[in-house]
């Protein structure tokens, strides 16, 4: 009997082309679909909370499908990581109810972007980092999150310029922390637009460097045009750390 | 002027050949001589304290060399970085001594020894652990580890069959620990023999899974036979951590 499955996976998402399935090219969702079709004897759908963009990373994505086994659950984990890529593995696989829907079901999201401004590259993550050129002001960039936090229209922030649907979306806390050489930035929101994350670290980094001032983040939410907000950061400093059902 | 420069490196070991200079094939020595050479303008040899096994990463390593140089100490840093892989970095250079030996000078060695026993294999440090698929009983390691400690004949511990010179060696301290899934060994020493850590690894880790009893260390190192200790534990858990003078 089929049954739905929500899985937690990690991934280094460095040598792929983001989460979601495309032809020809190596996916996070298409190699799971890959290995779980393999297992199942034919098409299986990996359904996850959102998807994350090439070369961005996560800790706990959280996805669900539709199998019919008789493995256990730890089972199915195990199948899994035996057949996936190194830099894919599924940490966890229970049983949910029928009604589970990894996308439609999530309430919150948390991501963290992190970035090294010391003088030498770290070796053993300089993948998981962006490295910066200066050193950027915190207080400055903490002041200009405080503006970009609540409920907004997050027009200026969104990558799809093409969107139809609202660009409204509530961002409930962005906290920005730095330990030795390491600036970590966390994002807790009810849901993201494509990029929005990359765009909100590349506009506060500009306020860190002073090519931009946190008064301006009130103007920059108005226009709702991408070109007022900063660049969007590059994609190997994002994680996703977790996503609240 | 020429004048002697002590560098200290870090690197990820996981696509070279080792520390050690080989012809066509891709060395942290190797990388580091082409690099300086170019900034001299002519042939450059790196000392290192000591030299690490194809696959086997340092937090640390230290190494010295001659350069007659403009540059500021911080300046040959940040040329080595330029121009090295990522996988390698420069973290220091300061000005030594013309004795300063990297390798004669050397006092002590921390080498770190880092497994995993979960049942998911951890994706952002994948590289950096090596996976065991079974649960090492740590009290019984580090009885045996307190055999192995102190000045001995390591013989059974080299991997250099035809080695002409003493294998005697002084291990001041072999430390477990475990953290969640995550199983340390750290080991210092004055000095290590050709697959050293690795071997007392890999004979650690039998003793840990029951296959020999910490009681049959003394005997181990008495018969001074590379056939009787523990097969040489895999690279990619091994890391140099601090050398010292």
């Amino acid at each position: 009997m089929e049954k739905n499955y929500k899985a937690v996976i990690a991934y280094d998402g460095t040598r792929f082309f983001g989460w979601e399935r495309q032809p020809d090219r190596e996916t996070i969702q298409g190699k799971l679909e890959c290995v779980l079709s393999e297992l199942a004897g034919g098409p299986v759908e990996v359904i996850g909370a959102g998807r994350t963009d090439a070369g961005v990373h996560a800790k706990a994505m959280t996805a669900n499908f539709h199998l019919d086994t008789t493995l256990t659950p730890e089972g199915v984990r195990d199948y899994c990581n035996r057949y996936l890529p190194d830099a894919i593995a599924v940490r966890e696989i229970r049983e949910a109810s029928d009604r589970f829907h990894a996308r439609y079901k999530a309430v919150g999201k948390t991501y963290r972007y992190t970035c090294f401004d010391g003088a030498v590259k770290p070796v053993f993550d300089r993948r998981y980092v962006t490295m910066l050129d200066f050193h950027p002001d915190l207080e400055q960039m903490r002041a200009a999150a405080a503006v970009l936090q609540g409920e907004h229209d997050f027009g200026s922030f969104c990558g799809n310029p093409r969107i139809k649907k609202s660009t409204v979306r509530v961002v409930d806390s962005i906290e920005i922390v730095r330990r030795k050489d390491y600036i970590y930035f966390t994002f807790h929101g009810t849901g993201f637009l494509q990029n929005m994350v990359r765009i909100l670290v590349g506009t506060l980094l500009e306020v860190g460097r002073g090519r931009l001032a946190a008064e301006q983040m009130s103007n920059i939410l108005e226009v709702r045009d991408r070109k007022c907000a900063g660049p969007t950061a590059p994609p190997e400093g994002l994680c996703l750390i977790k996503v609240d059902y």
